[in-house]
């Protein structure tokens, strides 16, 4: 299996290529790539070769092949259904995101506990009560549940999501979710980023 | 210096502990922790002593004093002001956001190239035009820039946030930001995460 960083380095090269190929640029070197990202050249031929991509002797990568290639391997070409939990502001700038969507995330369905926003629409996607879960997840083959909701029912949230189907929980609250059974759980704890960031802003040696 | 990984996870104690307080309870073991967290119990003893905080045989932490320790130790309770760079969906929502508030964030200002937007508020917070950034940077003490704009300008942004006088940028972009002189960049790259989460749906040994 390819290694975590690796896999969290390849969405760089992406934006790098994708820039490049919007330019009309044809070939880039793993020095260029590296100029660009900040990678080490080196690192950037060993993550691309976990991937299958070997660049050529004093030509480089074919940046439309690797574009092509690294938006395949990462999913970005395929459609995930998935389903906002907690209508809040954060679920709903999330739902009107559409950069989500040329990532591949299709936003279905969301539900809240609020009486005053079930039945009511975000940019076409309709909010359900958190009763009508199991139903919606399997008739719109949603997959992925994005959990937006107060930290103190995350825990709760994420249960019911696992056992009304979906695979993959998406936590945007600074809360560890324990999973139930298979289910994937990808964290994105930007309260957690914020208190790395000032640290690193308050410590001398960073 | 603390490791990163350790800092990584405070906020997640930090999370357990504040719902054992809100809920009032007066002592917590690293064991109850580990449970909550499904972090190892003698890591979560390590993590805490290296901020200091060492438990009591057969009590075990403070609740209180652990949340208290923790919150000040991760910045949470300093105000840092910031300012959002492109008041787009995501940057508007970060703006609405109030939990980021609770966590010492203080959104002041934003900037957007777009004229329909200069001059108008969003919750109270001003956008502007980029060529105020300098000054709006400078009256506002602001420290922290937030990149949410299109990945094609997130390192002109960047560039031009470090020349305006913020010491830390907090990037949204999939780009890879080239710091310029000793200016922070924390990365919070949801694409990348949803890439790490595709592969891992996708993958059968995960």
């Amino acid at each position: 299996m390819i290694p975590e960083p690796t896999l969290s380095r390849l969405p760089w090269y992406l934006a790098c290529v994708a820039r490049l190929s919007a330019t009309g640029v044809e070939n880039v070197s793993s020095t260029e790539i590296s100029r660009r990202t900040n990678v080490d050249a080196s690192q950037i031929a060993k993550d691309l070769s976990f991937i299958g991509i070997k660049g050529r002797t004093r030509i480089g990568y074919r940046v439309v092949d690797l574009e092509e290639r690294l938006s395949d391997f990462l999913g970005f070409r395929l459609s995930h259904n998935a389903l906002i939990a907690g209508a809040g502001s954060l679920g709903c700038a999330l739902i009107a995101d559409r950069g989500l969507q040329r990532f591949g995330l299709n936003i279905v369905a969301a539900i809240d506990t609020n009486p005053e926003l079930i039945g009511t629409e975000r940019e076409g996607v309709t909010i359900y009560s958190p009763a009508a879960l199991a139903e919606v997840v399997k008739q719109k083959q949603i997959e992925i549940g994005i959990i937006t909701v107060p930290v103190d029912c995350a825990q709760e949230v994420a249960d019911r999501l696992s056992e009304a189907g979906v695979k993959a929980l998406w936590n945007f609250t600074p809360l560890r979710i324990i999973p139930h059974g298979d289910v994937i759980v990808q964290d994105t704890s930007i309260y957690a980023h914020l208190a790395v960031m000032y640290h690193r802003l308050t410590s001398p040696d960073k």
